[in-house]
């Protein structure tokens, strides 16, 4: 043990912030026996001092400012746990400049202001840690950046957005629509009252940004990535997809081309094999598959937000975070050590998909799909209409049609060509197929 | 970037060894950016200089004794990968003693001699590190130690015999018996010519001794630890677990009982619920679930075993005792922080049992087995016999039954009981049953 005991800084005493410093309450003296240091948190800061609080805490360690943890020179590590990206940056910058190692969870500043974050954090040599900013308390950051560390990683493709996945879920297990499925997940807490950011995948996307730069070494622009969320996923979406053998995920891929050193990123709903074990993952979890040249394939699956799955993570960089902290010049951090990949365009990106065709039953219909399929050199590699145990409409039908691989930019074309045709909706429903055999 | 590379000493170049030196090799540079450390490999230790090898190596860097590498005070870190206990034991000391870190993969030696490696480790302040010892490249040393460090471990199940997985997933997926697929693992290379430390659970309890020790802080005695291997599961047995929405695993289950301050510990193959992704990992991939009292279940999953896999944990661990062997004081590595634990006897552990009877037809034999099952005051949940598509024999018939969950040592001796009677086998096969639903 060391003689002094390390001196934690806290900022934020929201959900997260309540269960970090419960828990490092509740099991300081494992955590201490564990890291065979002694710690103790001396401040806490919060916005409104006045606030009822559910948690037991000396009012004595509350501050409302948090300046007064970064300029306190006792305090050794500060947790960031404020959110938003305006204040946080404030004060994290501002620890980082005063060589405090700083553990965060802000997944949206990491993926807006990441670049900026680390460069401080190099020249300060304070250092930033963030397992929390991704996949709740799976250690992702940790097995990517330590473990796998030997590993050009070849393919990261998870479901890292709990919200979205437990109204998938809930769709596909009551065969309910997407706003049933999200009405559900409100009530039960699963989704904020503005589920906005989940649904659309612009959450999935920051943390996708996050996964990028550690497994290719550098902050990638957020501009870049093709983001689609579950808002048009249907039942009838569903049914195929089960007869069909998959089922539907939010998936965020992530790709390098070694060819062509492009890096390809995108998240959208997903066909996904039911036998592969992603399919099986469902509800609030969380799976991140990574794919490395050495250790082949590899997955990480549990609670992907929450109370308390989150501030384990947040704990397990705060114990680093301490080890660290002697020496930071060999600390455990995530040091950017290359340049920016080029991003390769969605309209380059290859898969299979499924598309479904709202068509009228008019003679020809399927020849004029076909046909313009096969000018462009798109192979079909199954067909099928309205799905088991469905009504038939009087005058319209479902057409679904599985293509083999073949490049968005493509496939977009050809759609746009088929909406030419009056017996065609224009807007056919189009999912990408992950069928994870890629060589 | 340090001034002077930090020096390697490779000790064993067999299978994995030849992964960790090529690996070494055609990823030096991205590992180099990635730890900002530099490295080399200075001295490579074999048993025989003039064997040929199927990797290009400079003879110069070769030695048929490892005790140069011990003794050369340019090389800082140690790697152990001769196996064995008995070599691998003096050389892990030998370094240790010269406070050398050491990273190996040695399961069986830290099996059976954890504790002393550790006392030594903490006497002479140079690191052990072994993450290659468990699940192969699976990431969950690292995890335990490191990433979860705030949880206490409430329990761990897992698969972590690639050989026994291959073969139990080929009975299931083939409907073949043991011996075939036994002789189907021997010919892929994923069983040894001498198979029986996989398939007998012995190779699974030593990692699970491990697991167990990074979980509840201290080497377990390795003496205490039930053991079953997959010798006798059948493919009728296979049969009625998937009427019963079941597969077969060969299961490691820790589980700490926190009345009774026990710890349970055991192998066996182990009926799981279908839907279960532990259920879903087939073929020589391995899975561990970790439940802890913050982070909730989490799932490791990946190659257990082989080449790659296995090198990429060591290198992992090289690069971390990088980091570390400038701080030995506030190294990475484990160190134990507390008393055994108590083991718990197999004939406390309570679970729900598959019974399979093999008995006559004649009146009265399922009322005998009712009978004294009920005196035992052990409830049925299910009963059936022969199973779906198979013939009946002539006289005797499979007589399968669900048991609620009851201690092991209740339904053995109800058992021995029931093997009074001249009607039934005196030897019915039991696997337990793991529901993961515990509270």
């Amino acid at each position: 043990m060391t003689a002094k005991p390390l001196q934690i800084g806290l900022a934020g005493l929201g959900t997260v912030g309540t269960g970090v410093y419960e828990t490092l309450c509740r099991n300081h003296e494992l955590l201490e026996a564990r890291v065979q240091m002694s710690f103790e948190v001396k401040r806490v800061a919060v916005r409104d001092l006045g606030r009822p609080r559910d948690v037991a805490i000396d009012p004595a360690l509350l501050t409302d400012d948090w300046r007064t943890l970064v300029e306190d020179p006792d305090i050794d590590i500060i947790i960031e746990l404020i959110g938003g990206v305006t204040d946080a940056y404030e004060l994290i910058t501002a620890a980082l400049r005063a060589h405090k190692p700083v553990v965060t969870g802000n997944k949206a500043l990491l993926a807006e202001r990441g670049g900026e974050l680390f460069r401080l954090s190099a020249e300060t040599e304070a250092p930033l840690y963030f397992e929390a900013s991704c996949g709740g308390g799976i250690p992702i950051i940790q097995s990517l950046t330590a473990s796998l560390i030997c590993n050009n990683v070849e393919r990261i493709a998870g479901i890292i957005n709990g919200t979205s996945n437990y109204i998938l879920s809930a769709m596909e297990r009551k065969g309910v629509s997407y706003e049933e499925a999200l009405s559900a997940a409100r009530r039960k807490g699963y989704a904020e009252a503005d589920p906005s950011l989940d649904v659309n995948g612009r959450d999935a996307a920051h943390k996708a940004l996050i996964l990028a730069m550690l497994a290719y070494g550098t902050p990638v622009d957020p501009r870049a990535i093709a983001v689609y969320g579950i808002e048009r996923v249907t039942p009838v979406d569903f049914q195929f997809a089960h007869r069909l053998g998959y089922t539907i995920k939010l998936l965020v891929v992530i790709k390098h081309h070694e060819g062509s050193g492009k890096l390809e990123l995108r998240v959208q709903p997903s066909f996904v094999p039911k036998e592969h074990l992603l399919a099986n993952v469902n509800g609030v979890f969380n799976a991140i598959a990574v794919r490395g040249d050495i250790v082949g394939e590899t997955i990480f699956y549990g609670r992907g937000a929450g109370k308390n799955p989150t501030a384990s993570a947040v704990i397990g960089d705060v114990m680093l975070a301490m080890r660290d902290c002697r020496h930071p010049e060999h600390h455990s951090g995530f040091h950017p050590y290359t340049q920016a990949p080029e991003l390769m365009p969605a309209e380059e990106t290859v898969t299979p998909y499924y598309v479904r065709f709202l068509v009228q039953d008019r003679p020809g219909v399927i020849a004029a799909i076909a046909a313009e399929l096969a000018k462009k050199g798109i192979g079909i590699s199954a067909i099928t209409s309205t799905p088991h145990g469905e009504e038939e409409q009087a005058d319209s039908n479902d057409l679904v049609l599985l293509l083999h691989a073949c490049a968005w930019g493509k496939l977009k074309q050809a759609l746009r060509e088929i909406g030419n045709y009056d017996s065609i909706d224009r807007h056919p429903v189009v999912f990408r197929i992950e069928n994870f055999n890629e060589s």
